[in-house]
């Protein structure tokens, strides 16, 4: 089978993401990094290809430049999507640009800078005839397939309550300061955006919480907080939840919360069971009643839904991560882009990532919060 | 060593709680039970008392005539303190009355209905010159009074964050319809207060928050619920705090989370360290840092502080409970009895129970979640 | 209702586990501790029996005083049983005086100092028509009920095998050598008989096992270490487990596992699924299958038997802990004698408490280990 | 910079741990799989190399073609190692003739069918100046790297105990029969070797006792059965361990434990400190102390040893799992195999991987179970 070509906007030496998203289209094999552009500078983009074994002719110094000489290859030869892991100011022209030059795209989160931008991406999207995937790691996992599949089945009940968290430590003092790269860009707003800690890791919250429970936020109250002194976007935010059709919520995150690391983590209650997953212990779901003894689904367990046996690569028992994770959403943008350009109808596991929608609901969810606090956590409806 | 004497309002047959605090009266045998006026209705009152072996004369039908009784025994025989155990709208009558009847009073949370009658009850009992003690049972932990010490202690820093919550799932249905004694009281407005799950068991999550941080909470917006249709109080409430010195935070609690047993957690983060504690899981205490490994610590352990193994009856791993958390408050409130009968200083431990001004901020706290949901969330100063 | 009325012999001043009985019986108001031989020191009986608030003339300097003494007083004030709390040479002696005398006993465990003892007091017990209790307390955890429920009724299948172990840590160094009075009496085989860590824990694992499996352990092989130099007695043991009927097992149990507290725990796997259960977490019992997710059985819902619910006195989620397992034990015993005494048939939850059987199957249990370890881990029979 | 080139032989279509190896050398991106011999037919092993976008003509038929072949290519084109991922009993003769004909040799555990060849095959690797590495995927965890790294710097004092063991259930009915093509092999003494259980995950414990302890089993004793009717290699595993310079254990292995996933851990226990590690909660190492909190040390963060840090992909909080773990033995080796061709040293953590030492140990251990349990549980020496 011939592996699906990809090109990289981004990811450059020394960054982080890019390098998770080059293992993440590793893992199944699938997929072939061809071509890249690493960084704005080009040599730097000659090097840091290099590293990659890439031969220098398709490391390109800009987007814009790999737009053409990759679409003055052969058709077998060029990429057939683009994998945009820039910060995020870069997310909407590069996409733009990608789309309109006729590549697939699958873009890191926060889809955009902002949510005009967001919104502006989607007509572009499908005047494209191009696909867009939204790297929202987090639902990847086989169990949070399996939570999703539990409400979409009724077995929990109508919905009530939701409460979803993702408390982080590390940017408990000002390392932006410190030339630490990663914190640098995320607090600046200029490329990071009119939130900080909700639009990084608030936003996979947002996506986690109604991609479970089904329910879209209708409208939130919102208090933002920056606890570091001098920095300029929020580090941490508590935000009550209101979703459509009646069901609350709590909704917090942090990057102060000293020791703790990634604790991404769900809990939703219908009238008929409960529900807790924790991204630390990503391959357990737990299912609670009032009257029976909870119940520890399992990743690869025989019992799980398809999608959750889907993102699964080894018999139950051999843990899973973040890697497979994000490669599920790679293997699965991957094998839609296969059925696709064989003209067959893509499977539902195969179109089971994120997309524009989520992008833009998550740019609103930014934009909501940030309004609501500076209105001092004034009820705000998402505006999508 | 001779036993302190206690009566008992409330807590007649079919009762829940005020088995539980006789449980936790007995356990560590200082304590003995002389005296009731067990129910309303005399006979109740008497065979009640009669299944814990006291003699007839002691059980009486109401308390002012337990007060008039009581006082008339000599000295010896009397009771000492008083233990109110009814449903929250006795609370004020019954511990003015034994107060000013001269006896030391240990009554059940909230302190009172409302919280006006907080804030009359304190100088009531200012000028008794009895003791008044408010069993907020979970603040009885060890490992409580050790998140406690090792905020006071500056282990964690300045504090920045609190998250606290208490789900519990018993009243997703409406039982109260059912003749379910237990819920049919705490839904009724004249017999709860002015709230629900707010009142319950927001109070236990507020002073818990407030105990371990060592903070007060300044205001708050409150999002609060009745789920089950035909209920009159809330089943569920949001809180976002602000805290007296800038710290941020969250309470959530409900009773209609299914599946939930009764999962009191909390979380603090300061600029230097975090804490976890959760009630399910008592005698673990977790202390997080970014620099070095997470600490678990242990109820028993002789590296704990002086409050935290003084509530501990058996050496390092054998797991204590709510019980003996329970049996705390009455072994620190009976040991302040003694040392002042005796005419002794009592001990830093001696003192370490949950008071009137406690029992005030409760009060203002479930008067403050409602006048914020009232108001659509919006923020409210705590009262007091 | 009338107080069970108890003798206590051995649990004076300093004494660890004569408190540990005490709080035990007091905890459900059932039992009233009316005298004690305290110690073999007169005044030291007196005094620790004032600590106790009992009158002086029912303090004894020995238990054969106080056997005589006790039946001199009217039948209505005379002691009932007697608990005997001592180091395990004396419970023989002490067991026999008082079951001769015409008292119920309550007895610590291991049985008696040795096999050849405990197997003399079996026909002593049955001649006195007396009732003789064993303190085998994790087998007081309702959770463990609910285990041996399960296996009883076939939901494991056939059992297969049992791993049960017990960890601690605390003998790791030579603190008998310094004066510690619990670490010298167990590591000294005139007190503690012919094992260390085998008789003070081992013991109660190979309980636990044959409790939970209701299978007999047939022969063994075991390993048993003194790591601390110059320890006269096993601190750590390895066993491999035959069980009659064909299942196999693993015991291992060490006072030496530095930072381990009290970390009794079992699994069994029978043909159809596995259980587990952990007394650090004892509210909480796995169970688990092939082919569908893990259940999480909890103290005191309802679904768990009828053993398991009479063990608790809360709603479910106030976690229970060792105090109150130890409490089911006199709980149970104490309603076995106010059955008989008031000429009923006792219940079977009355009946629900270890017996002589148990301890000569621990007593044997001891003397195989410490034999097939001195043939160098030869497999040996239970002689019983 | 250019990607080593592998071989394969075995794992072709339907096969389990052929995949699993292809996927743990794909993640770093810094090997490519070139040629195979996936299944001894040659058509077979075509058709499953095209499954992996392989050409024909390096799919080949048996893997002495392969050894003929690829050294017929030009050196910058053949193959630089092989990958053997067959059942055991081809283990020894592939490894053999691949050595022999220059390649270096990643191989699947149990080294050999038998000790014999593992023993012969050492001085093959020697002679032959080529890299034998082997798949103990366990060792490969950080946090293992972590444990062996704590033990070996003293932080536990000198080693006493060692607790290991390796639930499953997945062969608790005799799938072999069913067409179960893994159970069938597993199950079959002409392909699997003289051990069943003992083989195919025993000597996973035995090797992870071993790496982490630092120490060596001397002698023990085993007591093996096949539980399952029918079933001709034992299913179930206790063994008594006595390790050279006096610390003992336990280790015990079953794939009738009902219930259980994959549930390998590992106690051990020093004077001065203890450590715990579940590879079912991979990212977690607990170390454990009688005189402060416990530490839970995690995946990915600052304060772990070298060979830990290396072995992980992203910051802390990402959990990794088993595929990660079984990448890190394809990294190391890889980067060894580069180092060498390179003319340079390797790096301490490029060296980091089992060899044929372990395997000769592993297959020791076999060996010394099979013919202890043979001798109902005789303590018996690793001959080795």
């Amino acid at each position: 089978m011939e592996k699906i070509r990809m090109g990289m906007i981004g990811g450059g030496r020394g960054a982080f993401i890019g390098a998770v998203h080059r293992i993440a289209a590793a893992i199944d094999q699938q997929i072939e990094l061809v071509c890249g552009a690493f960084s704005s500078d080009p040599q730097r983009s000659k090097d840091s290809g290099a590293d990659l074994g890439l031969s220098p002719d398709r490391c390109y110094g800009t987007y814009a430049e790999m737009m053409e000489k990759e679409n003055a290859l052969p058709a077998d030869q060029r990429m057939q999507f683009v994998a945009i892991v820039t910060p995020n100011h870069v997310h909407f022209p590069a996409a733009k640009a990608a789309l309109e030059a006729g590549f697939h795209v699958l873009c890191d989160k926060p889809a955009t800078l902002n949510l005009q931008e967001a919104k502006e991406l989607k007509p572009i999207i499908e005047k494209s005839g191009k696909l867009f995937g939204l790297t929202h790691t987090y639902t990847g996992y086989p169990m949070v397939k399996q939570a999703r599949h539990l409400v979409a089945n009724g077995h929990l009940g109508d919905i009530r309550k939701v409460v979803v968290e993702y408390p982080q430590g590390w940017l408990a003092e000002a390392i932006e300061s410190e030339d630490q790269k990663q914190a640098a860009w995320r607090t600046d707003p200029s490329k990071s955006g009119a939130a900080g800690a909700m639009g990084d890791i608030g936003t996979h919250a947002e996506n986690l919480a109604e991609v479970i429970s089904g329910l879209h936020i209708d409208e939130l109250a919102a208090d933002l907080t920056a606890f570091v002194p001098g920095r300029r976007l929020d580090d941490d935010g508590n935000v009550l939840l209101r979703f459509e059709g009646g069901a609350k919520g709590v909704l917090h995150a942090s990057q102060i919360a000293v020791g703790e690391e990634n604790n991404l983590a769900i809990r939703v209650w219908g009238t008929k069971a409960g529900l807790e997953w924790h991204q630390n212990e990503p391959n357990s779901l737990y299912v609670k009643y009032n009257d029976r003894p909870t119940e520890i689904y399992r990743t690869g367990q025989g019992y799980l839904c398809e999608a959750a046996q889907a993102g699964t690569r080894t018999p139950p028992a051999h843990p899973e991560g973040y890697l497979e994770a994000f490669a599920n959403l790679y293997l699965n943008f991957s094998n839609h882009i296969r059925a696709i350009e064989a003209g067959e109808t893509p499977s539902e596991v195969a179109k089971d990532y994120p997309t524009i929608d989520d992008g833009i609901r998550g740019m609103a969810f930014i934009e909501a919060v940030v309004a609501s606090s500076a209105k001092n956590a004034a009820w705000t409806k998402l505006d999508c």
